[in-house]
C-alpha cells in the first residue's frame, strides 16, 4: 500500500505569474500516480524496511546522446542507496553508497572523468552532511582521490567521536594536499591521477584550452583587460556542471545529503565550488522543536553562485512552510534567479533537489501499515537537470531528465517537478 | 557634536535571566559618556569625513602580560583604517587596512606569528566582504603570504570585474598552493614561511608538540581510540585563539568586514577554519530593501565551531531586530551556546564584533551636521576578547580588553558589551 503521486507544474506560467502579479499565481498543478501500483509485492516484504532517496547526476545540460548513460547511472545511484538502506543503513550511509557510484561514473563531472583545471588537473571537492547530528564534513581540491565523498564522510564520523589528543577539536574541512594525506593516513586508498582522467575529459580540456587561448589572443592589443572581461557573451559553460549528489531519507526518518563535484572546467588550481562548502552544496536538518519537517537539500551548477546565495541552507530553511513546491518555487526565483547577491550576474545558474519528510500528524493509510510523508523535488535555472529517484519497496529507480520549457531563457527562468511517497514498512 | 554612549550589560545577570526567565530579563544597561566631547575640533574639520572601524584581536585568553601589546596593535589598526577612511576610502579599503595592521603584528595570529600547523608550517586564512556589491573573497590554507587578507581582497575585486577569458566565473575562494600562485600572478609579493614564524609561535609548536606526544603517549595500550578522544579534559587551547577581524562603516553607510587567522594551533594541514568559511568568519550587507539596517560581523574562536553555527552570518541577521543589544544577545545564547548544530560540545568557543547603521529617521542633532547613527558590539564566550574602535573624528583609537565577568564558565557563558557613535560630518 503506497501512494505514489507525481506532480508538475506548468514552468512557463509559473514563472510569469511570479514575477508580475506576486499574490495572484496560478498554476496547473496535476496529481497523478505515475509510478506502478504494487502494493501486494511490498505488503509481503520484510518488515521495517524504509527509506528513500533522490539523485541527481548535475543542473547543466544533458544532450540525448548522454541521456541514456546519465540516466543510467542515477539508477544505480538509487540502487546503492537502496540497498544500505535496507541492510539497515542510517541515511548517512546510504547517501554516501549512492554518491560513490556517482563519482564512480566517468560520464559524471565529480570522481573519475571530473573536469580537469586550468594546469590540467584534477582537483574534486565534496560534502555530506548528516540531519540527525548536523554533523558535517568535506574536502576541497583534493587530487588523487578516487571517491572524495568517502574523505568527507569519514571527516564527519571522526568529528563525531569527539576530540583529538591534547583537546585538539578534529577538523571538519580539508584542502589540498592536507586533505589528500588526511585520507591516506585514515585507509582510504590513493588513485593516480592520470587513472582519474577520461578520453572524454582529456579532450574536453585541450578544446578548452584552445577556446580560451584563442579569446584570450582576440584580447590581445588596446584596452585588453576591458575586452577580456567582455568575451563572455556567446558562451555556454553549462555543458560543464555536471556535479552529483543525493538526499536520502531513512526509515527512522533521519535525513542526510551529499554533493561532489570535480569543479569548473579551467577553474584556477586551488578553487573551491558549492561542493565543499558548507550550507552552500548540501543541507540535511532533521525535525525538531520549531521545525516539522526532516529536510535534505543537495545541489548543483556554478559553484560560485550558489556559494554566494548559501542556496542548500536557504532551500531546506524555505522547505518548513506548508507548501513545499510554492516554498522552492519562490526559494528559486527570490534567493537565486533574483537574489541580491547575484545581481551583477546576467545568468545565474543551478539546480537543487531537496526532500521533505514529516512524522507528524499524518493520517494512516492502512491500520498495519506505517510511514511518515516524503516529498521530493527538484528545480533548475540550466537547461536540463538529471535525477533519478527510488524508495526501499522499489524494484527499481525511475530516472528522468527535467527540461526547461521550450522557449525560456537558462539563467532567468526555471523548471519545478516532484512528487510524493509514502514510507511505508509492515508493523512488527 | 557628537553622540558616543557606551552601554555596559551585567553579564552574570544577562546569562543567568536568559537561562531561567527568558521573559523576565534584567539587566542593567548603563549609559554614559565614555569619549571626549571633542565637538569644537570636528566641527571644524574638512568638510565629509566620517566613518567607523571596530576591530578585534581575537577571543580567547589575553594575559594581562600581552594585554598592552593587543592593545596597541588594536589601536594602530583602527587608526590606518581611519586614514583610509578621511582619504576617501571605500568601508571595503579601510577594512583591509586595519586587517594588515592586525596580520603584521607578530602576537596576533594571522598572517606574521601565525599559530604552527601539525607539520610545522603556517597555513593562513582570510576573508572579506563588502556590504554594498555583497561580493565575498576568500583564501584558506594559503602560505609564504604575509597578507592573507590582500588576497582575499584582490579576489573580491577581480570577481567584481565580470567574466574571465571565454566566459570563465572568476573564483570567490582559493585554498593551497593554487591560492599562493594566484596571490603571486597578481602581484602579492611572497613571503618565505621561515619569516613568517616568530620566537614565539615556535616556542609555542615546541610546547604544543611535546604535550601532544605525552597525550598520546598516555593513551597507549587498551581501548586507545577510547581514551585519546577523553584526553582534553584539562585542556584549554582557548589561548591559541586570536584571530583577528574587523568591520568598518564608511561615509555613504557602506559596510564591510573582513577576518584572518593562522588557526588553531597543531591543526591538520589543509584544515580550513571559519575564517576563509562564507557566512562563518565575516559577513557585511548595506540596508536595502526589508533590511533597515547596514551591518558588518566579525568572528573569533574555534572555527569548527564557527562554521557549523554560521555565526556571522546568523548575528548580522539577528542584528535587523530593533533592539541591537538583546538581539546580539539573544543570538549568541540560542544560535551559539545553546545551539543544536553544537549539541555535543561542553566548551562552546567564540566571539564576535558587530557593527549596525542606520540611516532612516534618526533625527538630526543638529541643522549643519549629518550622519546616521552607528551602534557596535562586541560579545564572547571565551575568557577575553580584545577589540578596538575609532571614529574618523577621533584623534585616537579607543581600545578594550573585555573579560568573562569573575566566576563564569568560559564556553557557557557570555560577555556582551558596545556603544554607540553618530557618524558626524560638515555638511558641504
Amino acid at each position: 500500500m503506497r501512494g505514489h503521486d507525481r506532480f508538475f507544474s506548468n514552468n512557463a506560467g509559473v514563472m510569469e505569474s511570479l514575477q508580475n502579479h506576486a499574490e495572484e499565481q496560478q498554476y496547473s498543478f496535476s496529481k497523478h500516480s505515475s509510478w506502478p501500483n504494487n502494493q501486494e509485492s511490498t505488503n509481503n516484504c520484510k518488515p521495517r524496511v524504509g527509506g528513500f532517496v533522490l539523485v541527481h547526476a548535475g543542473a547543466g545540460y544533458h544532450s540525448e546522446s548522454k541521456a541514456k548513460e546519465y540516466k543510467h547511472v542515477c539508477k544505480r545511484a538509487c540502487q546503492q542507496a537502496v540497498e544500505q538502506l535496507k541492510a539497515g543503513a542510517l541515511a548517512v550511509e546510504a547517501v554516501a553508497a549512492a554518491l560513490v557510484e556517482l563519482e564512480d561514473s566517468p560520464f559524471t563531472n565529480a570522481g573519475m572523468g571530473s573536469n580537469l583545471n586550468l594546469s590540467g588537473e584534477i582537483e574534486c571537492d565534496a560534502s555530506i552532511m548528516e540531519g540527525k547530528s548536523l554533523h558535517y564534513g568535506a574536502v576541497g581540491a583534493i587530487s588523487g582521490i578516487k571517491n572524495p565523498v568517502l574523505v568527507a564522510n569519514r571527516l564527519l564520523s571522526e568529528a563525531q567521536k569527539g576530540k583529538l589528543s591534547a583537546g585538539r577539536i578534529p577538523p571538519c574541512f580539508l584542502v589540498g594536499r592536507g586533505a589528500h594525506d588526511w585520507a591516506i593516513s585514515h585507509g582510504v586508498p590513493p588513485c593516480p591521477s592520470e587513472k582519474m582522467a577520461t578520453k572524454f575529459s582529456l579532450s574536453a580540456y585541450k578544446r578548452n584550452k584552445r577556446k580560451m587561448e584563442l579569446a584570450e589572443k582576440m584580447d590581445t592589443g588596446h584596452n585588453q583587460t576591458k575586452r577580456r572581461r567582455q568575451s563572455s557573451g556567446n558562451e555556454n559553460g553549462s555543458e560543464c556542471l555536471d556535479t552529483v549528489g543525493a538526499v536520502v531519507v531513512d526509515l527512522q526518518g533521519n535525513v542526510a545529503a551529499a554533493v561532489s563535484s570535480g569543479g569548473l572546467a579551467m577553474k584556477h588550481p586551488g578553487r573551491i565550488g558549492q561542493a565543499a562548502h558548507y550550507g552552500c552544496g548540501c543541507w540535511a536538518e532533521n525535525a525538531r522543536n520549531m521545525n516539522p519537517y526532516s529536510t535534505a537539500v543537495s545541489t548543483s551548477g556554478c559553484g560560485e553562485h550558489l556559494i554566494r546565495t548559501m542556496l542548500a541552507r536557504e532551500c531546506s530553511a524555505a522547505m518548513q512552510s506548508e507548501d513545499s513546491h510554492q516554498a522552492l518555487l519562490e526559494a528559486m526565483q527570490n534567493m537565486f534567479i533574483s537574489s541580491p547577491f547575484l545581481a551583477s550576474e546576467d545568468r545565474v545558474l543551478g539546480g537543487v533537489i531537496v526532500l521533505r519528510c514529516c512524522r507528524c500528524a499524518e493520517p494512516q493509510p492502512s491500520p498495519n501499515v506505517q510511514g511518515p510523508l516524503v516529498e521530493f523535488l527538484w528545480s533548475h535555472t540550466t537547461e536540463s537537470m538529471c535525477v533519478g529517484y527510488m524508495s526501499a519497496q522499489d524494484s527499481k529507480a525511475k530516472t528522468h531528465i527535467s527540461r526547461l520549457p521550450p522557449g525560456t531563457i537558462p539563467g532567468q527562468s526555471l523548471a519545478i517537478e516532484g512528487g510524493v511517497c509514502r514510507l511505508m514498512s509492515t508493523v512488527d
